[in-house]
């Protein structure tokens, strides 16, 4: 982990000579922290990651979580109580000047809490910005790791689908994919499951509720799986029965939009120039208006990792950046469709790491 | 929710005329934002709630969640970019003196912003404190979901009892007992599902892995439902096969010991001595020193909900707060006993919300 500690800080001004990622409760749990140690599983609750400029990485553990921090293979210290964390603390902010912290994922109790702690003469700055740029960049392990969180998402999803005509409803096919995840090796989902049908679909955020679905409901299927705290997210729109002449061009509409987008995801691409592929298209059919969100996201340690792809984005893409691409039309009354896939940017363009097929499927 | 958000102006000095709980992206996102808004689904990435003395409660939100957000019946207001978000902010902090922040839930970056929006001369005051004092005592609707959040859980868990013993690993029950969850109604699990069997019993934050279920192995298994935003959380240790004396004896102790503590929880107690009645059993024993964490934690819209029951608490104990009695017993290289039980706290004495049987089962 060594290059991931030395990243972040290459992302830096000089100056700064230590970086500390301190965790309060979950869920305010800094996901920085797994990435600078490297652990891949645990929950970590008020423990603390110690980065300086050489690369090194150390944890500081309560007593609960020692076992898992081992995993690490890194220095670690041990805290049995609220006081012995607080000299830790002290001995470990002893000395420094100028103390990143990643303000993003920080509490602002917890950085209150340093604050007091800390030396007089110690300035504290926010890395967020460093951390997220290093973050963005995926090493071998971590695009690794995404694509096994997308191969058990994507052969999940395909395991399902008999079950969904089956006179069920939304939350059951919810928990249906969430359980086949996780029997296919997932930890768990990499969040909340969505399942609009009909109407449904047209909210974009809609989860998944107690309604049946019914013959000829078109339905936004939005999931995802936790591989080792890597996620992935991908979006399929079925249809229930024969799909519409209209549901058919809705979802040709999507598709050809985030294809166009996909073509343009290459290095040096500019984020709001791949959003606006997608965007024109839409915006040049009868859908006008109706792609109401942004074209993507980073995916990574967090479903949302750092950057957006969307009309105002800057984000200048790199080899090893994964992100979604995930155009929708959204019609009140009628219904939705999204189609997302994790897209890995390399040299040689953009790869598709959610496999499972983009056509519209009609149940 | 108005007597919710009078509550936390309860606890407050004189002289906060605002609080504002605003959240960043997910996973950082204040919980407290639906005690105070009584919102039981969606994300509100980004999305605020302004809190005043005489009980209102308006919602600054995303276009994205403007959906959801209605189903609160509270006054909302919509931002489409961030530039709006500012503006938004801007507005309702003009003219306010002391404005209240939860700085347990707030990130340091939300802080800063927020900080620089406000005016010059408005001053911030972490009211955590008086957030975590309302939150711990639950009104009538809360109880009643995690009362269902208990339900789910436990009826669950006595469904996937008879897959235990055929030869499935940690992580297929983890999968199984999460599936039921949500079959019975659960939004998902409130945590990450552990089944600890064997010698992985000892180590009271392991999750779930592959290791193979054996006769004879004790199974530590902690699960939890998560019921409209509401959290249960139940441990039961099972044995597959015949429980050897050792494994008995084990049980036998940590049984007495969540009894003891049991009987304690009634207005006036005080967490330590709470605490103590467990810890005190089992120190008497020749599993003394084998207990090697706090007894229990308030739970509701969080699992660590803002209170724990451990040696050093001076939480008081009042009717309609709820929390774990969960002490354990951990043998390095043997396995471990843990037995916990979510109680309502009540004039008449403690009450369990989770219904399972308690006793040693073998399978």
């Amino acid at each position: 982990m060594r290059e991931r500690v030395k990243q972040i800080f290459r992302h830096l001004d000089d100056g700064v000579d230590l970086i500390v990622l301190l965790n309060a409760t979950d869920p305010h749990i800094d996901m920085s922290f797994f990435y600078a140690t490297g652990l891949t599983d645990g929950l970590f609750e008020g423990c603390g990651a110690w980065l300086t400029p050489d690369g090194a990485c150390e944890i500081t553990t309560s007593a609960l979580e020692e076992e898992a921090a081992k995993k690490s293979e890194l220095p670690i210290e041990v805290f049995r109580s609220r006081d012995d964390s607080t000299k830790l603390l002290r001995e470990r902010l002893k000395g420094h000047r100028k103390i990143g912290i990643n303000a993003a994922e920080l509490t602002h109790a917890t950085f209150e809490r340093l604050r007091t702690i800390a030396p007089k003469s110690a300035k504290f700055v926010d890395i967020s910005d460093a951390v997220m740029e290093a973050r963005l960049v995926k090493d071998a392990r971590e695009v690794e790791m995404i694509q096994r969180a997308c191969s058990i998402a994507s052969r999940s999803f395909e395991e399902i689908l008999p079950f969904i005509p089956g006179g069920v409803t939304e939350a059951e096919v919810a928990a249906e994919l969430v359980y086949r995840m996780q029997r296919n090796g997932a930890s768990g989902p990499s969040f909340r499951t969505i399942v609009g049908s009909g109407p449904n679909g047209a909210e974009p955020h809609y989860t998944a509720g107690p309604r049946k679905i019914q013959g000829g409901d078109m339905i936004v299927i939005d999931f995802g799986a936790m591989y080792r705290m890597y996620c992935s997210d991908i979006t399929r729109t079925v249809v229930v029965g024969k799909a519409s002449d209209e549901q058919k061009l809705m979802h040709d509409t999507v598709a050809r939009a985030q294809a166009a987008a996909f073509t343009r995801m290459k290095p040096g691409a500019r984020g709001k120039s791949v959003d606006a592929a997608a965007r024109t298209l839409i915006d040049g059919t009868k859908y006008k208006g109706r792609f109401i969100h942004g074209l993507g996201h980073s995916i990574g340690l967090a479903v949302h990792d750092g950057a957006g792809l969307h009309p105002a984005s800057e984000v200048i893409l790199k080899p090893n950046m994964v992100f979604t691409d995930e155009p929708g039309v959204y019609v009140p009354g009628f219904g939705g469709v999204r189609i997302e896939d994790d897209v890995l940017v390399t040299r040689q363009g953009p790869k598709y790491l959610s496999t499972t097929a983009r056509e519209l499927l009609e149940l």
